[in-house]
């Protein structure tokens, strides 16, 4: 079934896959190996829902900012997105084989290639911020740099990843996952995912030159939108499981990683989302309507059902 | 035994580690968690020549330019640098065990860590030159992102490992090192050691606000003085080995590794050397004797020893 908002979100989901494809484009013979080229294009151009793009785009969207400048932001956040899945899948970190019903990049190829991958997919997203050609001006090109760097390193993404890790008890002598309190679980979980679906508002917000009130209100709604996500993947993980016959816990619970839905159950964590959907909502309003479509981006980010 | 030369590498190593030291500095608690930090204080206080620093300090300091800006710009390039070490050192790539005396990172601390400490410097490379405190002026910040990226990325520095690990058969169906002529080396190693070693001059003359020429002639310096110190590199690899009593081949050629020296023989190798020497210099000849230090750089680049 389709809607305005899903049309809107499938068509930035489009532009971006042509984008990004133009990157790994073979008639560019620039000197980048092939092996090496071939494994960026099956971390990137793997389909999905492209939800960062779309959130830099509709967000700059509200200040009727379109265009390159836009959508070279958009790819470059949607790079680091892909750069971390790559390194998340690896052995040594979460080792899946699978991504999407695709073999992930160390199982298409191999781990040396898809360690080189992701380190190569971060740079390209910072590359493309320095590009002249971007359109960007060279005061907001260097603002995104920084609320990337900011949000994708070891103060965020990088850093909640180390935490999930800690979570599971990998850095510990027993190996026995963590107790974590609630307090520690929403941080890591800020940190791991929060802190990149906030940056592609806070990146849309700088492109479309927003006063300080507006971006603290963006930021407040990204911020909201990143607990939502976040609770909404445990949910699903959860119930997931609940389908799955003869098997008593789901994914997160059996590497006994640490979540909101694990500590507090599925009615309660439901409860919250919807708190976490009504706050979003909240903190768009002092743009009113103009903001309908990031209201529905949260409504659509705490129901989806993959 | 000191000269002017040796005690101003010296002193720009200190500058740099006390630079590099404060990213880590436990007094800011900031929110990077703290296995990470030890790990990437680890991967990057560990000493050496911070050469790719000197070289940024060097040449900005040929325009008369210095200061804050200089050493972030400085700072971003070495971080790079280390995050490739750590990456090249892991058991899927290089597998080493010990980098200037020291466990490598990953045997120090785990894999996992070792790879989001390679991530997380890289990013806070970026993050560094995105910084409003650089002192840097935005439009040289996001040029020096813009040389940064492209001298790291696929099409330099990662992919040049990817052409490394290719040359040593890792990812041919007989796992037998391939036969690289001359041309396919001497690309392999101006992608993974040259390509950020001319970055770092560049980015020095960039700071200095070389005009068109000057640039050009400093690209010409830099990429002589990558090459030079490859090939150094790998002439004291095959030396190390002559010394090595009951063991026939050194450490490059036992992994089947890619070198000039390899094919052409030390002699060969010696004489090359010196034509790059003499070619780093005459690049040099613009500015007469304000580059007394960037040419004493290149003979130190062709006779070091360690």
């Amino acid at each position: 079934m389709t809607s305005p908002f899903t049309d809107r979100l499938a068509n930035a989901a489009r532009t971006m896959e042509d984008v990004l494809a133009s990157l790994f484009d073979e008639s560019r013979r620039d000197d980048r190996p092939e092996r090496l080229t071939a494994a960026m294009r099956h971390a990137v151009l793997a389909g999905g829902k492209r939800l960062r793009p779309f959130l830099v785009i509709e967000t700059a969207r509200l200040f009727g900012i379109e265009g390159r400048a836009v959508l070279y932001a958009a790819a470059a956040i949607e790079l680091i997105h892909c750069y971390s899945l790559v390194h998340d899948d690896l052995p040594s970190m979460d080792d899946d084989d699978l991504r999407r019903g695709q073999p992930t990049v160390h199982r298409a190829f191999d781990e040396a290639t898809a360690i080189l991958v992701g380190d190569a997919l971060q740079t390209l997203a910072f590359r493309l911020l320095g590009n002249p050609d971007s359109g960007l001006t060279p005061d907001v090109a260097l603002e995104l740099v920084a609320l990337l760097a900011q949000a994708s390193g070891g103060e965020g993404m990088v850093g909640g990843q180390m935490l999930d890790l800690a979570a599971e008890g990998r850095f510990s002598e027993t190996g026995q996952p963590l107790d974590l309190a609630e307090g520690d679980i929403a941080q890591l979980q800020a940190m791991k995912t929060g802190a990149l679906i906030r940056c592609a508002v806070e990146m849309g917000a700088r492109l479309g030159k927003a006063d300080a009130n507006e971006r603290q209100a963006l930021t407040d709604y990204g911020t909201a939108l990143g607990q939502a996500f976040q609770i909404a993947d445990d949910l699903l993980d959860a119930e997931a499981d609940a389908l799955t016959v003869g098997k008593a816990t789901g994914k997160d619970a059996a590497r006994g990683k640490a979540t909101l839905v694990g500590l507090w159950g599925v009615e309660r964590a439901r409860a919250h989302l919807a708190d976490l959907i009504a706050c979003a909502d909240a903190a768009l309003a002092p743009f009113g309507e103009r903001a309908a479509l990031l209201r529905e981006t949260a409504v659509f980010v705490g129901n989806r059902r993959n």
